[in-house]
């Protein structure tokens, strides 16, 4: 009813694990959209995979990069046309400040984390702006949409956990002032917060995460309805646009 | 895909406005829903309307006295059985309150207030809990959904509005606590604050307004559009539940 | 320095509990203003104590009925004048709702507590503004303080405690909007979520606490320090007020 | 009464403006703790003022520099003895992203405001955290006071201050970080939002104002006011601490 016209719409995925981008490439694809999705790595076999089985445009991206990113975005644009659904998926967290405190955490990969989350976030956005600005309003109204997605870090400062609660809160900073000013100008901003670990469905049908040793049950997001959110959200109408939606498993604690 | 088994979908609309109410009863309907809907006057035309194009059962309750909701409950179940999704959409603010200073605001009325909307939405939040807990988990994984309509006045105090104020951030408290409380126990509690007028289409085709001489642009949330998020709250799969989605118009001011 | 001229300085504490009331109504009278407290028994042993110490006025005050808040404020207005701080600290959670969950709640102990805890605090505030609008600004800039105490269940609904997250809520979007409303006016409103136990000191040294049986600790928050926090909010220059203030000690999880 | 022991307290400010820095170096001087103040360039005729009428100790850093914040603590320490209130006091706002549109900000200048701003607040609470967890606890029960100024974008990211929204909202994550990690060690953390503009009082009486051609009224900030805040809470007792105090003047709109 309310869908926007599937057949032009162009869809970029900034990141590319095998978790939320993969399972957005995925439904981005089954839905009619074309997809591109950038990763450091676009070589990794999930990602050829998606090329295979989704006709999925791979690039290489160091979403940090000032010039990767706007090139990023000439190619797409020449390849498939102007992105109608940019997601930022990009978690940015080094792994050597993990759950270190805020005397152990060391500086070097504190900027790091920054660079990787917020600016790369910044980058992407700025660039899918941009080209959104050209667009025509399709059936929902819009010119485009913008998703960021975020973690619980964004709206609590956990403890053990400064240089990532920086990155996620400022991923919501501008998220949020990009929503005042460019909804009004017709692109969809959406800030979106998974308080949750994530749990992606294997090949053999076992679910698996990233953090090894850990158990996948029922309090993992599965990526594949994340996903369908993010679909949801591109699709809304902008008479009734969410900026923010918190997604957490229904035993998670908050 | 992830759909609720809507055969067997039992819904209750709480609130008989021309707006909201009005357009989740019609979705609910067409997606295969038994719908019902409960008013202090369940006779409007709207209403009457509603039953001879969608089947919709038309219950007559004040919804602010402890009795009458209990026996909505008890006869919507044994007219159509459990519910499944419940949405309480009760303004409540007693027309005499509208943009009062604080000293000008009459106590009587106040209280009144806080009686249509915040005492109401807890009881008819109660008798919904304690109806889903008995259901059996659907094909998302839950047992039911409770959809508290909100206005933004429930995340920001506005000025010449204590009143309101009180009740919506009321509202808010108790979705939050249910929310803890139940989401575990497989009820999924949304909270949707509307951070907008809302204008609804008339027959003519024209758009409506309940504030007489305002005119309804695009600065007015379409109720149909807010009918289909509250769907897509009600089929979310458990593994990723929202709690709260604000919703605005694209030009609106925050 | 920017102390207020405290000869003149009135303060109305309504509750009258052995916790922050007392604390409040002995500092203030200690920083030279007169100082009455209102409560339901003012005959509290506590209260009497403090008429003899601190030449504190008790007054009889059923803070929930709007005519005897409107009397308690002219009754205070002709003994003591005009008040220029005013504090509403009264909890009124009914007993019986107490960590019981959404479907235990009995719907008339909810409306007590809306009424003990919410409206009261919309009475005795409405009171208050009327009243310090016709004060002359003091050597703040302001023309009066009034403080809301609160809980945390103001800024998040635990489970099991629908009622009390409902009226706790419901002071903070009164306080908020009032102070949109008032601070214009030269009225500092403050709103101070006390996420804590209360725990306060006996005449025999060792600290006492409402609920029977708890072990008193760095975990329990001193009302002499709240107290503390009250006279420094009332005494706040008007170039710089804070409207919220959420105090917890050092070792509370949140 | 629950005053810290000043004349062992030493205190550090980083930052070195007319307004809030020189307020609180002043404000601390005059209650009898031993003040070093840390700006990039020290030798500005405010900073070198102080030195001759408050005796504060003036040391040159580049707060976003690692090596050099802690070289400033190593002197600091070796100086005066080990900090016990630290204020980081940087806007970190580079001049060329002022108030430009997402599409129009430069990258290099985005990475430098974060970098500025939330990186440097970084270094400066990491040094301080580690230098205070080997003080004593004092009279107020705490081993130290870290106090963040921010501005209203960390908690509200407002349209064409993207970069800037970003550095705020770290900083906030970062406070909130450090304040679940340190309280139970004894460390008070605070983040100070200041919704207004700052005004400061000129050697002639007169008050000035960063931005040239903007008129100095009542809904400006008092500088000196929000260093009494910072002494509050730097005073404040453990059993009763407060993280954040947004500031704001009684005309201010939000």
């Amino acid at each position: 009813m309310n869908e926007s016209d599937s057949m032009n719409d162009i869809a970029l995925v900034v990141g590319g694990g095998p978790g939320i981008s993969a399972s957005c490439a995925r439904l981005f694809a089954d839905e009619g959209m074309r997809v591109a999705i950038a990763a450091r790595n676009p070589d990794k076999p999930v990602l050829e995979k998606l090329e295979h089985t989704h006709r999925i445009r791979r690039y290489a991206c160091d979403a940090s990069d000032p010039a990767a990113v706007a090139a990023l975005f000439e190619n797409v644009t020449a390849d498939l046309g102007t992105p109608r659904l940019v997601v930022h998926n990009i978690d940015g967290r080094v792994a050597g400040i993990f759950r270190k405190g805020i005397t152990e955490a060391e500086p070097g990969m504190v900027l790091e984390t920054l660079k990787n989350s917020a600016f790369s976030a910044f980058l992407v956005a700025q660039q899918a702006a941009a080209a959104m600005l050209t667009n025509a309003p399709g059936r929902n109204g819009g010119k485009g949409t913008i998703i960021f997605t975020n973690a619980s870090a964004a709206i609590k400062g956990y403890a053990k956990s400064g240089a990532f609660a920086m990155a996620s809160h400022a991923k919501l900073g501008l998220a949020e002032s990009m929503a005042r000013e460019l909804m009004p100008e017709g692109i969809h901003i959406a800030h979106v917060p998974i308080d949750a670990a994530i749990g992606w469905t294997q090949e053999d049908g076992t679910r698996a995460h990233r953090m090894a040793g850990t158990s996948v049950d029922d309090n993992m997001a599965d990526p594949d309805h994340i996903a369908q959110l993010y679909l949801q959200l591109h699709r809304q109408h902008r008479s009734t646009w969410a900026f923010e939606v918190v997604l957490r498993p229904w035993v998670e604690k908050w």
